[in-house]
């Protein structure tokens, strides 16, 4: 019997994380300052401990995983390598799909990946408490996760709204041990001011960050953490393409494309990154795996914004970042995958994308769902909105591979299970989701608002 | 590094289902017909396939998987066994914990171990549909899901106070394929003659099920499918037995104690009787395999009621069972592991305990809930609330080696994952869930209903 899952002993799991900035034909640009100086690990140590800093400005090839991090990840890594063999068939394609599984961890995504060492390197430096900030959950379930391993405590503001429609991630993190926090909150005097001048507002990721950076900012016992853009975040989630890479060369295939859903860019950094160092080499069996980041159509940051400094956050507290950005108060349309609703993009995603290293698409919010159904018909498994969209577009290729009978390598980062996104699922079945194609008139009025650098 | 998750390939799958008939001491009691007499096979034929209802009847030790279900099973079969090293020295016991981790399951439990070779058996008999029951919508995810694998129909009867208040299962049945009906419905006599009389009849299981067979038995094209309780349902599920076992020889270890929920009784079959097989012939190692079935206190079948005679469904339109019961009208009070709200118990289980072949114990939900936060916060894992049953049943057992020093090593079956099952927990945490602790006057009522037999 054909094995359709291709794992990996615990052994196996990497003992290194791969930094793309080794193989960069140009060296990463800094973060700058309100100054527009760049960005001094003196200045960003208020809020992060130094190890963390030290790896977001690294630019060493192979950063080692602490052994306590590689303990805890064995909880449910290595993640399995799938063949979608159902899928292959049920597409009657040429082409043979692979994806790498990520929902297999508690929280239900990749994030952990990072969440895990983050909580570890605080701990280290004699850090007490993490605060953070969560929109739907996601990140939030998977730092109240992390922390509890490490006997941290961690506070997750989260966005009020969502606080209120979406109960189940919130129980999810006090499982976990963490306390949540409707945001805008009485915890911080951003949250106090705000509430002052409306008890009832309903929150943003932006205050969100606020309160969190504030009260982390405020204590030394206390960090931030963040889940995605920044430099130690891509780092920490190329385990997923170190584990690919084995997991491939087990089952005597090799991707020629690699399709991963990309926000803030953390799991197309994660699965794609490790490729690229072949790449930078010439390509495994004598030619480069393109590399395809998926985005929404409402949100096209790659394939409509422009590549300048901007905020990360819509506020503009944040330094400023060189990356492809819609602008940063450019607000997305309220399409179902939240965590790819970001105005902009991790700088490193960013940079390769502008050398040409790297590719991207943009597909709209009913075909993704579309493409959901149908994988979930086939292979089980249901996925978040967010990895539909990498499944759209590996299916699209799928298809193109019948019309020309090409037998391409198809590979996807199937980024989470949609377990707590099924109201979703329903309103596409309801006929009530909607298609925001390219909001040309929005993006043009924030691309208005880009700070001056320089 | 040690290896916590003791994995299979996937061609070590079972190739057979293990028939603990044929290791039983005294032969199974027949179920018994309205005039008193066993069922024939040509009665059961107007709502199973001959397949099943031969396997219903088998005494023969080994049934073989048919490879179509062997493939289907490779989407997520085989489940880790995982050593809970954590939550070891959580507890700081010298006990070793294991656990099979059967939420891997794309429906998230061990319920489509079964269900997948009832639609493949129900597929090869040329039937085109299957009807089926179910209250929260485990058993329904399952049996859709499975459907969906072979090309059938589905039809769910939802009890109409789920389908209202638990939208996000139906959202899953539909998302794999399956029509959702509320029921009392109107497309049977049954749930016409209901609605006629109370337009907004709340429904029940016993109304689902009577609904789910009137539309199998009425159309030669549709089979009714089963999730519990019946003797080719515990058949199937031992695929989690046959794998623990090899799982345990590849660890070098061997359970002294294995804990299951038990409700209808099937994923304590699944656990339990393939290491039967075993104590038969004396035990491994030595020594028999104590085998523990873990109930709710409030609904206290094997521990609390009479071994009987008893109609299946709460209606009484079922055959009539052997087994232990507590009265086909006994309503069991509100506990949230809605898996074990069963008056009855699977009739094999039932007269293995009868002879004191397999032991029980009663928890109270609290207790069990504990349990499920206390294990999720060590392991990650946050499980479904019937397996906090079993979990709170091994901790128990894991402090009493604390206490004498003993090594013992304990194995629970961790059935499912809780990701449906978040608003219990947010009870738990707000301090609203109650303990209904061996509700001996409804019991007592109940029991005094029993039918009359012979």
């Amino acid at each position: 019997m054909e094995s359709l899952r291709i794992t990996l002993e615990q052994s196996e799991i990497p003992t290194h994380w791969y930094n793309v900035v080794a193989d960069m034909p140009n060296p990463p640009l800094p973060p700058l300052g309100p100054d527009g100086q760049p960005v001094s690990p003196e200045q960003m140590a208020a809020i992060f401990p130094m190890t963390i800093i030290e790896q977001e400005m690294s630019a060493e090839r192979w950063i080692p995983i602490p052994e306590p991090v590689r303990q805890v990840y064995r909880l449910w890594r290595p993640s399995p390598l799938i063949r979608a063999r159902r899928l292959e068939e049920l597409l009657d394609t040429p082409a043979r799909i692979y994806y790498k599984y990520e929902g297999v961890s508690p929280a239900g995504s990749h994030k952990p990946n990072t969440a895990v060492p983050q909580a570890f390197y605080n701990l280290q430096a004699g850090i007490k408490r993490i605060t953070t900030e969560t929109g739907a959950g996601q990140w939030g379930c998977s730092m109240a996760f992390a922390g509890q391993m490490f006997g941290l405590d961690v506070r997750v503001y989260m966005v009020k709204v969502s606080y209120q429609q979406k109960p189940f991630r919130r129980s999810m993190m006090q499982t976990w041990g963490a306390e949540v926090f409707a945001s805008p909150s009485s915890m911080t005097q951003t949250g106090r001011d705000l509430l002052a001048r409306d008890a009832d507002n309903p929150g943003s990721l932006g205050i969100a960050i606020s309160e969190a950076v504030e009260e982390a900012a405020s204590r030394s016992d206390t960090s931030y953490a963040l889940g995605s853009v920044l430099n130690h975040v891509a780092l920490h989630q190329t385990i997923i393409g170190q584990e690919a890479k084995k997991q491939f060369e087990k089952a005597g295939d090799w991707p020629e494309m690699i399709f991963a859903p990309c926000g803030g860019g953390s799991s197309f950094a994660g699965i794609a990154f490790p490729f690229l160092a072949d790449n930078a080499a010439g390509g495994r069996h004598g030619r480069p795996t393109r590399l395809i980041a998926v985005e929404p159509t409402s949100c096209p940051t790659l394939t409509k914004g422009i590549y300048a400094y901007d905020f990360g956050d819509a506020s503009g507290f944040t330094p400023l970042m060189k990356m492809y950005t819609l602008g940063h108060d450019f607000m997305p349309p309220g399409i179902h995958a939240g965590g790819l609703r970001y105005h902009g993009d991790s700088p490193l995603v960013s940079q390769l994308y502008h050398e040409g290293l790297i590719e991207a698409v943009a597909v709209s919010q009913l075909a993704t769902f579309e493409a959901g159904v149908l994988f979930a018909r086939a292979e089980g498994v249901i996925p978040a909105p967010e990895s539909n969209h990498a499944i759209r577009a590996t299916i699209d290729e799928a298809l193109r591979c019948k019309q020309s009978g090409e037998v391409k390598t198809l590979f996807f980062n199937l980024t989470g299970h949609g377990h707590f996104d099924m109201a979703a699922y329903d309103r596409y079945f309801a006929g009530e989701l909607e298609d925001f194609d390219y909001p040309a008139e929005a993006i043009g009025a924030s691309l208005a608002h880009l700070p001056k650098v320089g």
